[in-house]
């Protein structure tokens, strides 16, 4: 069956998927985990054949890493599963309960989205983990991983699934794409599919925004900034800077721009320099920055760059509506912050900054569904349309409104007959 | 100016809109109400001229109809900006409020989607309601009108526009695109534009969906269905399948097609015949109904139509499930309802069909934003992503992540050094 005929089908299907109870999801989740855990003598060797043929191949070893499949990822997925089981049940949540008139109750109520596509770059972990608040929320899914752990997806997927279905879940309801060019015939898939999630690097999921209509979830890049104030307090501008910076240089929220206040200029940036030498962070900077400090002199235009790596671009700015200016056009509406003491003026910056996340006095790597006590984590999205910014799993969710009725019509109404007196009931 | 330029620096100033007091806004509320109100003769005049052109034109007198901006239309309008002004501020809202850690708080607070691209066919007064709700909830708006009322729209936005930056909202916040063509570069700005809503006839909102990468929201095509049970009230099911049909007949929530169950069938047809043939309703049915009522045989693939006239489809079933299958295949996921007294049967199918309105004994025409108690309608979405069903303000605001910290790096709480203790705040 090729992927459009199979996503049709799952759509027509989906409405099974909806229908199980929170019970029902839950224990299907159960019975993934200790599928897992009974099989990790199969994944682990599939996994040892991806990276054998990866090796050979000359992946680079950041790459490798984020391929692996051991005994430690297998713990993180499986208690990740956990926490999933006792987090409240997404669906059937009454979000508004109106009496419009008498006999005539209107209620909006949690629903799955559908059919999921959910396309990943490496990282088998991300199949387990995805399936799962799939599974959690009700929702078909269609996974396509990375071809480079195509025997560990294969292998995972097939865990999940045969263990699903055995605890009830609709057959049909989770799917796997394995040909790389099952990805296209996905992103074609707007009549089908609901939501694509895609997880990868930058050019990955800016080729999939770019080449579907369906809705995506996600982002692509993450150029975030730190803004010095010139009321700024030095004992905690250095480490949330260096924090930011070198915690985790591949993750999206990591800083790529630093903006100085001119006012703070001389005394900050000799102090900061000599922090991120120390940690081994290269500086590029504007000619004016190059005039206090030793760093690469970079051009306006590249202020836009998301380095992924121990480099930092550094500006100047007059204020903090010069930094708000840089940051909306430069910026990729991500994770931005602030080093201030001064409230109103942090309360400005946050006002004004179009991101889905805007700090004060802390590292942009707070930008993080665990961090913000959601439980679980579905991927932050820099869309504004939907979920904004790190997405938990009502991100995996929409709603229907049920109106209970005894007899009305709508005549009565736009005749004057009867009017209705909207009162909100207990959900 | 072209439209790639003007949604450029629209984007860039749209803070300054964002960053209005809800005093500000309603203030530029009342200037553009009394403004239209003020201004009523040269608004008639320009629409008498549009109406004489079409009429010139031989323009389908429905479509006159709604070309038409008259006193009554005014008065519609301005007492909808009136109601608007009353309604609670959509920004600035908390929606979570969560100490992370001592001294490390973070909260969830609504705030403007940015710039709204707003297309529609005739109908002038949608101009005025749209622009009014993109004010009260701080967006910048492009707007752009049929062509066959372009004088109405001329004068309509230029009393608003004068209006509302004489009362402080920012320059360039608010622009009207006048030539065709430029529907066509609108939607090729999808990084400047950050919602589109089309009104129009289901091809020009089709058109609009198929043709831009920007997030739409409305639908397109309303085929509601209702089903009767077998366990129905015929005192019930009459008067609301002559209302979906009959009450506004050019409505998306109008129904288009009724399933009626096997059993209630040999009762039920001859007695809904009847009340259709003398509210003037054509019958179309499957070869099956025309054995008990005279009708025109249809064939199964045409149960996709929307008719948006006096004509109505029918077809048994077997079973609600059947009914189900047939409204998820066939329908457009906007409002369908069952006929049953039964409600376990009305939950069932409440529970299975994939629409945003899912209704119990009462005409699918409820379906409204007025009508659900929401003061203000943006439109009807039957997209899942976002905002679903009749769309209030809160369909034209997102949300951004405020955290206000003292110093914290994530470093900390990777390195086991501090925990976080996720304490709900008082929003």
């Amino acid at each position: 069956m090729n992927i459009k005929e199979a996503t049709r089908k799952m759509k027509q299907d989906s409405f099974r998927m909806a229908a199980l109870s929170g019970e029902q999801r839950n224990a299907a989740l159960e019975a993934v985990r200790i599928a897992l855990l009974a099989n990790r003598e199969a994944i682990f060797k599939a996994n040892h054949e991806d990276m054998e043929a990866a090796e050979k191949a000359g992946i680079a070893a950041a790459v490798m890493k984020r391929l692996k499949f051991d005994e430690h990822k297998l713990q993180d997925v499986t208690a990740g599963i956990a926490e999933l089981i006792k987090l409240p049940d997404p669906l059937s949540k009454v979000q508004l309960a109106r009496e419009l008139d008498k006999g005539l109750e209107l209620y909006r109520v949690t629903c799955p989205i559908g059919v999921i596509g959910i396309i990943f770059e490496a990282r088998p972990d991300a199949l387990v983990q995805i399936s799962s608040l799939c599974l959690k929320s009700g929702n078909c899914a269609i996974l396509k991983g990375g071809k480079e752990t195509a025997r560990t997806n294969k292998v995972l997927f097939e865990i999940i699934y045969q263990a699903a279905v055995h605890a009830g879940v609709p057959e049909g309801c989770m799917l796997q794409a394995e040909l790389h060019n099952e990805i296209d015939e996905l992103l074609s898939c707007h009549e089908t599919v609901d939501l694509l999630i895609p997880r990868g690097s930058n050019q990955f999921v800016q080729y999939i925004m770019n080449n579907t209509k369906i809705p995506v979830m996600g982002h692509a890049d993450g150029v975030c900034h730190i803004y010095v104030d010139a009321c700024y307090d030095k004992e905690k501008a250095v480490p949330i800077i260096i924090d930011a910076k070198t915690q985790y240089t591949a993750a999206c929220n990591a800083v790529e721009t630093l903006l100085v206040n001119r006012e703070a200029a001389e005394e900050f940036l000799p102090v900061i320099s000599k922090a991120l030498g120390e940690n081994h962070v290269k500086v590029r900077g504007t000619r004016e920055v190059a005039e206090i400090i030793p760093c690469e002199i970079m051009e306006e235009d590249a202020f836009d760059t998301e380095y992924l790596d121990l480099v930092l671009s550094v500006k100047l700015v007059d204020s903090v509506q010069e930094a708000v200016e840089h940051i909306n056009r430069f910026g990729s509406h991500h994770t931005d912050c602030i080093i201030t003491e001064n409230r109103d003026t942090a309360l400005t910056f946050m006002q004004l900054v179009d991101s889905a996340g805007v700090y004060q006095n802390c590292s942009t790597r707070f930008a993080d569904g665990f961090r913000y006590g959601f439980g679980a984590e579905v991927g932050i999205s820099t869309g504004k349309i939907h979920a904004r910014g790190p997405v938990g799993l009502e991100g995996l969710v929409t709603y229907k409104y049920k109106l209970f009725g005894s007899g009305q019509i709508v005549g009565d109404y736009a005749g004057g007959k009867k009017q209705f007196h909207f009162k909100d009931l207990e959900a």
